[in-house]
């Protein structure tokens, strides 16, 4: 089977939570990746992000916290820098919350937010994942 | 830049350790992707796998732990369930290691070993990447 055929998914981005972008970028860079020039700030999600290609549609995000305090801060001053999320691409971010809203698993938001590149996102909380914090995006088209 | 210009390095697969593999299977489908039906054990690891297609090249790796002890045991014993390592895939994991070795890397193995689908792969550790157990394969034609 190919991803050709899995029309409803993707992996959009792995999100990885570092301390320093700049030097963490050189990391991947040793390993053979190359990072898109662009650097975002999300205001709302108190992050500064660079993205990565590393497959068809498939990026590494690298997230470093920005301003004063958000769920990142948090994160890596809890846990210390490594993998934060899988995002997957679906097509109605809306339609899909409600769908595994309805099937059991514990939604962050009751409704979808904007995130990094103007997309639609919600996430999948991991104690109704088996440990792994789920993004899912809609294109930033509406 | 498109993933399509870097030749020298693409995601192979995101691994995630489960404590049962069926019903984590279960729960990334219910996110919309869909795995092989073929189960692969790697004795010399320790687990059982399941590989799902998320991109054109990239996949979603589900590693279980098989038999009596592994470092997959441990890691779900210490941690529970979660991401595990990133995997990306290399033309020449020998040369790659020594490449990175060579600019402070600490590698897990002296030299690459067989992975599952008969790849030649070798680990830099976390505590020289930032965080993130990475993985570097080579396809399976040595």
């Amino acid at each position: 089977m190919s991803i050709k055929d899995l029309a409803d998914c993707h992996l959009d981005h792995v999100a990885i939570v570092v301390e320093d972008l700049e030097k963490a970028c050189k990391i991947y860079e040793d390993m053979g990746i190359h990072f898109l020039p662009e650097r975002e700030v999300v205001e709302d999600q108190g992050v500064k992000t660079a993205f990565a290609p590393v497959d068809d549609r498939a990026n590494i995000e690298l997230l470093e916290p920005y301003g004063e305090d958000g769920p990142i801060h948090q994160y890596l001053a809890k846990k210390g820098p490594g993998i934060h999320h899988l995002c997957f691409r679906v097509k109605d971010v809306k339609a899909k919350g409600e769908e595994l809203s309805a099937k059991g698993y514990r939604l962050l938001y009751p409704e979808p937010k904007i995130g990094a590149h103007n997309c639609l996102v919600n996430f999948i909380h991991p104690k109704s994942t088996g440990g792994v914090l789920i993004e899912i995006s809609q294109k930033g088209e509406h």
